[in-house]
C-alpha cells in the first residue's frame, strides 16, 4: 500500500462522498508529474538546441509549481471546500495538457520529453477524473 | 520603485499587451498574501481555541500555497500562456475570497486574522483587476 | 523503473561521480516524506487532541516544506554545486530528524504519526547515505 | 508598518528571545529574494545567449526554492526549533551567495541580473544577522 493511502486511511475524520481510489491516484500523480517537469526543465536546460527549448522549460517550470501545490491541497481534508479544489483541479488540467502538449513535440528528440509528456497525460487525466467525481 | 517593477522594467523581451502596473500590483500582493497566510495559519495554531479555529488554518494553508504559486506563473513572462495565467488567476481569487472570508469571521478576537483578512481581501482584488485586463 | 530515474538516465551530460542510485531514492524519499508530512499536520488538525499537537503540526509544516525544496535542488543537475547540495541534504536530515522524533512520541495513538514517522527515518537516511556519498 | 511585521505583532504568544527586527528584515528579504529570482531565470531564458547562461538558471531556481522555505521557517514561531532555524539560514546564506556571485558576473550585460545580485546580497546579509543573533 503506499504511503500517500496508508496516510488517506489513517484520516481521524470522515472524509465525505471524494472517491479515495482516484484522490490518491491524484496526489501520486500530482507528486510524481511535479518532480518529473523539475527534472526536465533542468535536463531541457542542458541540452545543445536549449535556445529552442524556453517555451518548454517555463511550461515544464509553470506545470511543476501547480502540480505541487494541487498534490498539496488535495492532501488535506479538514475543512474540505469543492469549490477551491474544482478550481485547483482545473488550473492542473491547463497547465498539464499545455505541458504535455509542448514536450510531445519534441519527445523524438528529447527522451527526457516522453517521459515528463507521458506524465503529465497521467497528471492531467487523473485530475480529470477526480474533478467528475466531485459531486 | 520596487524590486518586482525592477525586474519586470529588465525583461529582455518584449511583454506583450499585459498591463504592467496590475502586473506588478498581482506579483506584490500574491507574495504578501502567501507570507501573510502561512503566519497567520502559525498564529491559529498558537491560539488557546485552536480547536476552533482548524479549518481556518487550512484554508490559510491552501491560500499560502496558491498564492505563492500564482506569484511565480506571474513572475514568468516567457512563452506566456493566457489561458494558463487565467486558469491560476481565477484559482487565486477562490483561495483569496474563501481564506479572507474565514479569517473575518475571527477578525474581531484575533488581530492576526484582521492583518489576513486584508491581505486576502488585496490579493484576491489584484487578481482580478489582472484577470480583466487579460485580453 | 520509477519516473525519477527515468528522468536522470535520459539527462542529456554527464552527472559526474554522485551515486545515482543513492540519489533516485534520496529524490523519491524526499517527495513522499513531503506528501505525508502535508498529509499528517492535516491530520493532526483534525484530531480532537489538536492543541496538544501543534508542535507536530508545525514541525510537519516545516519538514514537507525542506523536503520538498530538497527534492527539487537533488532533481538538477547543470551546473552541480557539491556546496549547496551538501548545505541543503544536512538542514533536510535536520528537519526529519525532528519531525520523525516528534511524530514517533505521538505513534501508539495515532496512526498518522506512526506513518510519517517512518517516511521521516527513511529520508532523513536516504538523505545521510548521498551526503556520505558526495566527495 | 509592513504585514510581515504587523504579522509578528499579532502573534499570540511569547516569541522568546529572537530579535524581531531581524527576524522581519529575514523574512522580508527570502520573500523578496525568492520572487526577484523566479524572474531572473525567466529572464535569462528570454536572453538571446541563454546557452552561456544556464548554470545561472539553475542557481536562480534553487536560490527561489531555498528563499521561500527559509522565509516559510522563518514566518512559523510555534515550537520555535534553534537547530532547524540556524540550518535553513546556514543554507539561504550559500545559496544567495552561490546565486549573488554568479548574477555578479553577469551584472555588466545584463540588468536582471544586477537587480538579482542585489537581493541576493540583500538576503545573505539579512540571514547572517539573524542567525549571529540566535542564542
Amino acid at each position: 500500500m503506499s504511503t500517500a493511502q496508508k496516510m488517506l486511511d489513517s484520516y481521524p475524520k470522515d472524509l465525505g462522498h471524494i472517491d479515495n481510489a482516484k484522490l490518491v491516484a491524484c496526489i501520486e500523480a500530482c507528486t510524481s508529474c511535479a518532480q518529473t517537469c523539475t527534472a526536465c526543465a533542468d535536463a531541457c536546460l542542458s541540452e545543445p538546441a536549449v535556445a529552442d527549448l524556453t517555451t518548454c522549460i517555463r511550461t515544464n517550470l509553470d506545470c511543476a509549481d501547480i502540480c505541487e501545490t494541487t498534490g498539496r491541497v488535495l492532501s488535506r481534508h479538514t475543512g474540505f471546500d469543492p469549490d477551491l479544489t474544482a478550481a485547483i483541479l482545473e488550473t492542473c488540467v491547463t497547465a498539464c495538457k499545455s505541458c504535455g502538449d509542448r514536450c510531445a513535440e519534441h519527445a523524438s528528440m528529447h527522451e527526457h520529453c516522453t517521459v515528463c509528456a507521458t506524465a503529465c497525460r497521467r497528471c492531467e487525466s487523473a485530475c480529470r477524473e477526480l474533478f467528475a467525481a466531485l459531486d
